[in-house]
């Protein structure tokens, strides 16, 4: 296929015949898409995602911070408030963990109709080997007491959302926030953290969508209420209309994606592909559940074949599937769904809510062979 | 403003009222704004970009590749054909420079009509300091023959662009290739590069538009007539329509941004700011000539003062400017325009072209003060 031609293959973006007007996305959707960043999903191949490859979904302005002036404040419902530096916290019981951390709004702009945030088709998914120290041996030292219900984790990123002046805050009830894996990570790959990814210090909570594991942690206090901040009762619900609280975003839905086969067009992504044998290959991941089964399916869902698992790269994150097809001449929607070690299967339809959240439905990959 | 309520101030996305259909996006634009990736605007602060905040237009698939098996092939019209290992490229003199790369697509999504591609607003700009060895040395071990009035660049990225499959080539000619700054990269800010920049080895040719640095180069061939290859006559040209073949998109043109003051608003990321002296910081650069000038205004662009220029970061990166500035209550359309050693000013109008490239309009921020 070195210098083919291959006229007519690719439709021409612009033409507008048919196009619905759901279909166009506004201004402020593409300016967040350039800001914040997806995984390529022919990164899907590395078991660890290199950082600079890891997706982003960052609300306000990345801070500048300087990490010699910077402290970590702990109190609130505790006996013993604590002021620490990034040098106290590295000198604790340090844990390395591989951690799936995918975006509450992934697949947001599959939904129809869709609503306007960052308009995320299927790419907000990485893994990265976290290191730091777990959250509960902080607290202890701090002597929560009884009376605390939830740890409210603030950030140093300032803006407006929900028409609201905020700085990012997410809060968890203690029994979560005292897991074993809970950790505050102040490395990733082995390194520093970068600026994008919390630097100097973030939360770490495996299992849970990305909004849960707060950037740039400047404070973490114990409180006895249910924290109520935009970010916990305006956003990340489970809502059927604006008017509808609906429930909370938590733990991430089993998922899987493939490895697009064959190789681009530039502008539509549909894929080109010579006839024969190829190993399809990607990942799949169900928050803290197991993956359970992987199934292939090359006619758009209809007929299904089961994949072969490799163990997942942590407790805490994906696992590696493959399957070999032998493709023929034609037109291909290839699709890969996963099923979680309760019985969920991702769904082929979507799941719609009122703020994109989790939409789980199956990938779908159109290949030509030729 | 902590916790302050901002009722009205910010527009709602989502009311089409008044909306030009110019204004909506295609699937397709906003799918390559996910796999592509801006640097945010206050990534500006930073001299040189952290590696994982570097911006990356990619215009097939990032290779997977092994680089024990990857090799380097210098051919063509030389007298002795090499087959380099990277640690043979590695043991070659080593030269370490920060250079400012932009892609010449910066600004497409600002014009009127807006030619469909990589949908940039101005966010396609950073700064690395680049490891490599002069390409000029390894193409005098080869022995460039006389004959030779073109170096072309091959890289592994293959896919479908034009309707034409091909791998990601473009070539440069001698005089332009065999310039002092021109490196062979195997290092970005002191570590290997990430796949996504172009791992194991890139070409690196400082002033040039983004296009020229040929990610994950795997040949090098001297030839005797000038590559009509899709990326050189198909792509990357100043046209005025389809028909026109324009002419060749090369160095980067003079430009300024700021990091945009106060704190944004979630969707719009219109800012949001308390009155009183702050100072508006950010970069200007001009390809291989220098920035001589930084101008600021606060009314929209009729009324202009100097900013303050600190010396380039390196000949071939950005130099940063400040500028003091009293907020007062109201709303304000801040402009930041350089001029080059030539005396070439940022314009206020679009440099439209048909691919829309080579944009540099100058950058508008809507800031409240309050």
């Amino acid at each position: 296929m070195d210098t083919q031609k291959v006229s007519g293959r690719f439709p021409k973006v612009g033409d507008e015949s048919g196009l619905a007007p759901a279909d166009r996305f506004y201004r402020e959707e593409v300016q967040l898409a350039n800001r914040n960043r997806g995984m390529p999903l022919e990164g899907l191949r590395y078991p660890v995602t290199p950082a600079g490859m890891h997706y982003l979904l960052i609300h306000f302005d990345i801070p500048y911070v300087d990490a010699g002036q910077w402290r970590l404040e702990i109190g609130g419902l505790v006996n013993n408030p604590l002021t620490l530096t990034l040098d106290d916290i590295m000198k604790r019981p340090a844990v390395s963990i591989p951690v799936t951390m995918e975006c509450a709004g992934n697949g947001r702009a599959l939904l129809d109709p869709r609503p306007v945030s960052q308009p995320w088709l299927l790419e907000a998914i990485s893994t990265a080997e976290w290191t730091g120290t777990p959250l509960r041996g902080i607290l202890k030292e701090a002597g929560l007491r009884d009376e605390a219900i939830e740890i409210l984790f603030t950030g140093l990123d300032r803006g407006v959302q929900g028409e609201e002046v905020q700085y990012y805050e997410r809060s968890l009830n203690v029994q979560d926030a005292t897991r074993e894996e809970v950790l505050l990570a102040y490395a990733m790959n082995g390194r520093p953290l970068e600026p994008q990814h919390g630097y100097p210090l973030r939360l770490l909570v495996p299992g849970w969508y990305g909004m849960t594991n707060v950037k740039w942690l400047h404070s973490i206090n114990a409180i006895a209420e249910t924290f109520q901040g935009y970010q916990m009762t305006g956003s990340y619900r489970y809502s059927h209309s604006a008017d509808d609280s609906g429930d909370p975003v938590s733990l991430i839905r089993v998922r899987s994606l493939m490895v697009p086969p064959g190789i681009p067009d530039f502008v539509t992504r549909i894929r080109l592909m010579e006839a024969g044998e190829v190993t399809l290959m990607g990942r799949a991941w169900a928050g803290l559940l197991r993956v359970a089964r992987v199934e292939i399916s090359t006619d758009g869902g209809e007929i299904w074949s089961e994949a072969s698992l490799a163990e997942p790269v942590s407790p805490y994150a994906w696992r590696e599937w493959t399957y070999n097809w032998k493709a023929q001449t034609g037109r291909y929607i290839l699709c890969v769904r996963a099923t979680d070690s309760e019985g969920t299967v991702q769904p082929m339809a979507q799941h719609w809510s009122h703020q994109g959240m989790g939409n789980n439905i199956t990938q779908r990959v159109d290949v030509i062979v030729e």
